[in-house]
Formats: structure tokens, sequence, C-alpha cells
């Protein structure tokens, strides 16, 4: 029984695992739980992740959830991934570990705070909360200048001076990504002045390709809608 | 050269490091960091923890921070440490790791967001945030009850149904043990309707006594300096 794994695209670590899987070549059958339609509430699929969210896998009888555990657990369970997304020695993988753990309180309140509450919280019927979305601006540019000064500050492509990306990388970038849904001028105060973040993230993207942007279409899509339909006036308020 | 703990016993995850190492018989040396006198800020400590937070570790070159990559770090590279703390075992590693991430945006930000701003802030210099106080409160008692449908859902003593404990029994018990810092109704308010929660919180206090309650100690007077000086009328007005 090939692995399932239980995504929605526009969800950042659904697609840190999901271009996992596809550059490493992991049979997978991909499951989509329309977020926007509360499909991760549903029984069925509370009985995958009783938490209720993306992403999970379903691995014969073995279920996981949380995206960490699942980039971590693919690379050991997966012979033919490569040793540099999760390397076996114990000091990098240490540091592995600490760029994943910090980013849960950081980068990724910061980035997913600040896009719910401009951009996505109308698809949600919810109201965004300009105050939340100005802290989480503040978390996030502060997150994007502690990655630079503390894990890019080498002469490496990637995270802790690599020269081939990690799940570290994969997971931080496809954060990141999720800024395209904010609008122009906004991202641009974001990362402009963050050039080794902007070139990182360049870095993540070709060393994952065509993988990455085949992932992240849905999202572009609908940065697209979005612009169409004029929920961009929210970010404009910021 | 010994291993070096860098730690302030008010801190959580600091005293879940502190408790695993005398548990497991590493020999270290602790280093206090003070954070009410704003120690983790100092250019010292950030050449040992840019982030400037506890706990942070030094092994000889090797310097690590965030308290799961540490816990995990010394489960592998000291010899000594039984394997049911982080088994070997692939799928029970995975399970450890899903819970310990899990555990970021949940209990950890219920907890300590609560506990700051209730009695923790004025220590700081700050005024708690009854609003956020309330909102943490919900995070957390949600959190309670997910830790007991899901993961103490078994006969096991301990999380994931197992008999023996494991660093995220360790991590996620020394979060709920920062809730002894609140008012006595405000506690039992929150633990009370957690049965199974409250067993697992004295199991894991059991097997990992004396070294647990030693450990804890600078935090029960605290708890003592609290109510004398009258900071306890904080909780009062949640």
């Amino acid at each position: 029984m090939a692995l399932k794994v239980y995504v929605d695209r526009i969800s950042q670590p659904s697609r840190a695992v999901l271009i996992f899987c596809k550059v490493n070549g992991i049979a997978f059958e991909e499951v989509t739980v329309t977020l926007s339609k509360r499909q991760q509430l549903t029984p069925e699929f509370k009985e995958i992740n009783p938490m209720g969210k993306v992403p999970a896998i379903v691995d014969g009888r073995f279920k996981l959830f949380e995206s960490h555990a699942i980039l971590i657990y693919l690379s050991c369970a997966f012979p033919g991934v490569a040793d540099h997304w999760y390397p076996a020695d114990l000091s990098r993988r240490a540091k592995i570990h600490s760029v994943l753990d910090w980013h849960h309180s950081n980068l990724r309140r910061g980035s997913a705070l600040l896009v719910f509450n401009t951009v996505l919280a109308p698809l949600f019927g919810r109201t965004p909360d300009p105050q939340v979305a100005s802290e989480a601006e503040m978390l996030l540019s502060k997150s994007l200048s502690k990655i630079e000064s503390v894990w890019l500050k080498g002469n490496g492509k990637f995270l802790l001076g690599g020269f081939k990306p990690s799940i570290a990388d994969l997971s931080l970038v496809c954060e990141i990504t999720q800024l395209q849904l904010l609008d122009e001028k906004d991202r641009n105060r974001i990362l402009g002045p963050h050039l080794k973040v902007r070139e990182w993230i360049e870095n993540t993207r070709n060393a994952t390709n065509p993988q990455f942007d085949e992932v992240h279409r849905p999202l572009y899509k609908l940065k697209t809608d979005l612009i169409k339909q004029g929920v961009e006036k929210f970010t404009s308020k910021m």
C-alpha cells in the first residue's frame, strides 16, 4: 500500500512535505483535504489526525501528523533520501532540530498570522485583525533578521552553512513563500531588507525545481484570484 | 571539558533539560542565566545563544539551543541514556517528534502566555493583559483535552501508551508545572477536569524523583514569595 499524504497545497507545511516526497522520488498518493471547506474537521479526517490539521500521512498502518515529524520520518524510512536532507551526523542533525524547533514560535507564527490577518481571513469567513497583523509583521521581520544573522552568516547557499538543502531549508522557505499572497509593496517592505534571505529562497527553489514551482502553482493561482476578487484591499489597510 | 548547561530554573524547558541530565547521570555544570536580570540578553550569553533564550548547552566546541533539540542531542550523545527517553525505533521516535512539534503552538503557548499574563509580568516590569490571559487559558484547556484524548487514551502511564517516560513527557509536564505559580482556584479550574493529565503528571514526577522536585524547588519558592508579596492579586482579576 503506497504512502498517503493528506494535504492542502495552500498550507505551507503541506507544500514542504509534498516537495520533499517528489524531489526524493518517494511513491505516494496525494489526498487533498480542502481547508476552505473545513474538510480537516470531518470525522473521517480526524481518524487520520485527531488535531484536525494538515499535513498528515498514513504509511501502512502508521499514522503521523506535524510536518517536521513527517519530514524526519520520511528521511529515515525511505533509504533513497540523500543524507543532506537530514544528516546522520549527530551535531548537524541537532542543529537542524534547533532551527525547526525555533521556527514554530517565530517565523511560522509571524508569517502565518500576518497572511491570515490580511488576505486569507475573508476566505474563511473571518475578519482580519490589523493589530494582530501589525504585531505579526514585527515578529516576521525579526525572524528574518535572525535567520540572516545566525544561520545564513557563512558562505553556504543554505541554512547552517550547507551547500545542499536540508528539511529545515524546505520547511522555512515554504513558510516564506506564503508571503506571495500579500500585496507586492507589503512583500517588498518585509523581504526587501534581507538580501541573503532572498538569495536563500532562490537557492532552495532552484535546488528543488521543477517540483517546487509545480507544488506552489495553486498558491500562485490563489494570488491571481485574490487580485481579481479585490480581496487585496485588506492589505492596503495595514 | 564537562557539558555546560545554561538555564534559569524558573524556565520550563530549562527544568526539563536539567532533570533529564540529572536522572540520566550526565556530568554537567549548571550555569545560571537569570531571566529577571535579563542576563540572557548580554553579549556574553548571545555568544552561546544568539536568540537570547535559555536553555542552551555547550558540549566541547559544540553549542546548541532549543530544549527539544538539546534533549534529543543528549539522548543520542550520551550512551548511558535508556532507550525509552528517545526510542531508536523509527515509528515510536516519529510519534515523539509529533508530540514535541505540536507542543510549541499549543500547550507551550497557552501555558506560557497565561502564567506570564497573570503572575509573572509584574516581575519583569510589565502589565498583565487579561484578554491575552483569557485566550491563553482557552488554548491551554483545549491542549490539555487533546493530550488526554489523543496521547493518554490507552492504559500506559505516559504519553503514547508508554510505560516509561520519554523526553516528550518531561517537556510537557515541566510546562504544566509552571501552573504552580497560579492561584490555587485558577489552577484547579484548569487542571480539575483532566484526571488523566493529573495522574500522568504524578507518574512523570515519580519516575524522575528526587531530581524532579529538587529542580522545581526554585519554582515552589517563587510561588511562596509571590503569595507573600501579594502579586497573586493579579490572578483574581482573570
